[in-house]
């Protein structure tokens, strides 16, 4: 399941016109040594410098923080560094390619934190897809970063590796392709009920795919008042009438699909009002055209829609992608920088649910009111405005317990 | 056993003139949020920036590494990132304070080997001491960086960890509390000895300290072709009377101190040549006196030397400490980052005792002979030529095979 926010290899502006398509030279060319380098925060010019951030000065610094551990947070890079680690195990589109070949993605991911962010962040790719081998890992490290972002670890891998690092590190935990996808999903869902004048609540959904992302989508339109939620997974709809489920997909199951519908795409589209697509597969026009009048599709796989966003207008009043070359872009970079930004700027140990919902309120009210339209329910990936908003909001639902752990 | 070339808490210059003391209040401003910053080598402005940094451009550079591995060397920064690693069990003077506190010291590591070496480097601290986890968790992590520099490790764990790492990981690997401080002695050494007219192999050398710098000092030396070096642990001379030594220890008390010596540094120091102190202990000055004409003195433990330097001047030719604020500063700052820029920029993928001699003779070298008198044996550590002097003699010491190790 990859439902990273993409573009398709062009650089179109959000009207559909003018491609450029990117090439190979320049997309290497930037590449080249990597994305990220290493800047130095103090001076080290002279002999006194030298003095100061090497030794004698800074054992001073050693000292205090061995005396008194909570001033790590002050006087060391980690407390506000992320580490955007990643097993390889579902890159992109393209599957289990490992450590290495991940990691110009975690790079760019990094880049992304740095950029709209602020924060800086160290990529960390491990060569062990074993779950209690990577907690184990990040646990041995855990004095060297101030959160985890993890990335691109297969399902349903990824739910036991997130709970499991949430419950063995006091710090900020969170995988991006799961909450990053649902909140931004959730920023545009809330915005496109607008323009078509309808409520959450009021809305029969379908997410088609039921691995990291569709999970995760399912469970913040829950949160965030959904009652008509549909799963579907390659096998069709998850509900009481599959007996081959487990695991959080039987959990779904049981927690979705009120009207216990059955069978594939065909019947969970039937006079539905929303297709979240997040599966790399298709969904066939006919389909569409069986949802209710008002439709909202977001077709989010990458770097191929389930459906052109052409087509899906055809029987869908707002439709978003992915993509950076047509409007509504739901783009993950709108929502983990900011709330990351808010999690350790506000001293949170846990990326709660709260946070999250904050965090879609946020990106859905960059979109003023005067703006909202069909084709314009999300904010730009490139607005700086949206991180600050989102951090701002994420601090603002940060429990004073989740902002009081104690100090290690 | 903590020999970090260090100077005390003041910021005299060479002349040992204007003393200006460093304050606390200027240490912990220059350390606030910690002393290093992620920065992006490549632009994110654009939607095309970041269709070719992020998704969908960077799937490309994916694809390629996971077909053709070698290229990750040349697509992410991992190839040229040295990884600074500790367990903060031998942190400067400071002992076993764990990995939090030894953040600061391997943030400033990590500094030094931008600014002088213009290498990325990242902190890596780990919370345990045993040594096959921290291999296992580097080895684990071993896409994510291309070197690694192992800082503040205690003896004899250290010399146990860097094996096992030489063994596990195809990259450079170096605990540079040995070999970084004995590359930067041996340098000292061969420019005293031609101040005073001698070669190496004519000296009679004690070595107070048989810990990770002691040990390391006594190779290189004997390496450098030192036939009389002896050496000193706290219960005395290591030789064949000597019972109760294992390990390391046991092997040196077997290849030094060819006269067979026993006893104390009374009897080491009888009619020697040279003195390293590496222990933290102390040297009484009338056991300075019992050496012979034109003595060196290197008294390097920090932050205070075995013997202040203007005592040993009384009874020594040449004196050498860690300090900046006194001539012939002996600081690894001249030796690591020239050698792991030599070794990664040669594509070496171990550090071997000829490139060590190569950069130890590359250091000596800066030191022209117009210059070189008894108070000018070593370069300054601010020098800027030293370490690109380093990294060149690295590089032409790397033997064909150790730069064409097998790709993973």
């Amino acid at each position: 399941m990859s439902i990273h926010p993409a573009e398709p290899r062009t650089d179109r502006t959000a009207t559909g016109r003018s491609p450029i398509p990117l090439t190979d030279a320049e997309i290497f060319a930037a590449h080249d040594g990597g994305k990220l380098d290493i800047a130095l925060s103090a001076p080290l010019e002279t002999k006194r410098d030298l003095s100061i951030a090497y030794t004698p000065g800074v054992a001073q610094v050693s000292r205090m923080i061995h005396s008194a551990p909570e001033t790590a947070a002050q006087y060391t890079w980690a407390s506000r560094l992320v580490a955007v680690v990643s097993d390889g195990s579902a890159v992109l589109g393209l599957g289990d390619i490992g450590a290495s070949a991940s990691l110009p993605v975690m790079e760019g991911k990094s880049a992304l934190f740095k950029r709209f962010g602020g924060l800086n962040s160290i990529p960390l790719v491990l060569e062990t897809n074993d779950v209690d081998e990577i907690v184990e890992t990040l646990v041995r490290l855990r004095s060297s970063f101030g959160a985890v972002n993890l990335e691109d670890v297969s399902a349903p891998r990824c739910f036991e590796l997130e709970a499991k690092l949430i419950q063995a590190l006091d710090m900020p935990v969170m995988h991006d392709d799961q909450h990053g996808t649902a909140v931004v999903t959730l920023a545009a869902l809330t915005n496109a009920a607008k323009v078509v004048g309808r409520t959450i609540p009021s809305l029969k959904i379908v997410i088609s795919g039921a691995g990291a992302a569709g999970i995760a989508v399912a469970e913040i339109l829950v949160q965030a008042g959904a009652r008509d939620v549909v799963l579907l997974d390659s096998r069709g709809i998850l509900g009481p009438s599959r007996s081959d489920l487990e695991g959080v997909k039987a959990s779904y199951a049981l927690r979705t699909n009120p009207r216990e519908l059955a069978g594939g795409l065909a019947e969970a589209l039937a006079g539905a009002d929303v297709f979240i697509g997040v599966s790399s597969s298709t969904v066939a026009e006919e389909l569409l055209a069986t949802m209710s009048d008002d439709a909202i599709v977001f077709a989010l796989s990458n770097p191929d829609p389930e459906v052109h966003p052409d087509v899906a207008a055809r029987h869908a009043r707002v439709v978003a992608t992915g993509r950076s070359d047509y409007p509504n872009q739901i783009n993950n970079v709108l929502a983990f920088p900011g709330i990351f930004r808010g999690a350790l700027d506000g001293g949170a140990t846990r990326i709660t649910t709260a946070m999250k919902l904050a965090a879609a309120a946020a990106i859905a009210d960059q979109v003023t009111s005067a703006e909202l339209a069909a084709d314009r329910i999300v904010p730009s990936a490139l607005d700086e405005r949206v991180a600050l908003a989102v951090a701002a909001a994420v601090i603002g639902a940060i429990e004073p317990a989740e902002a009081d752990a104690p100090v290690e």
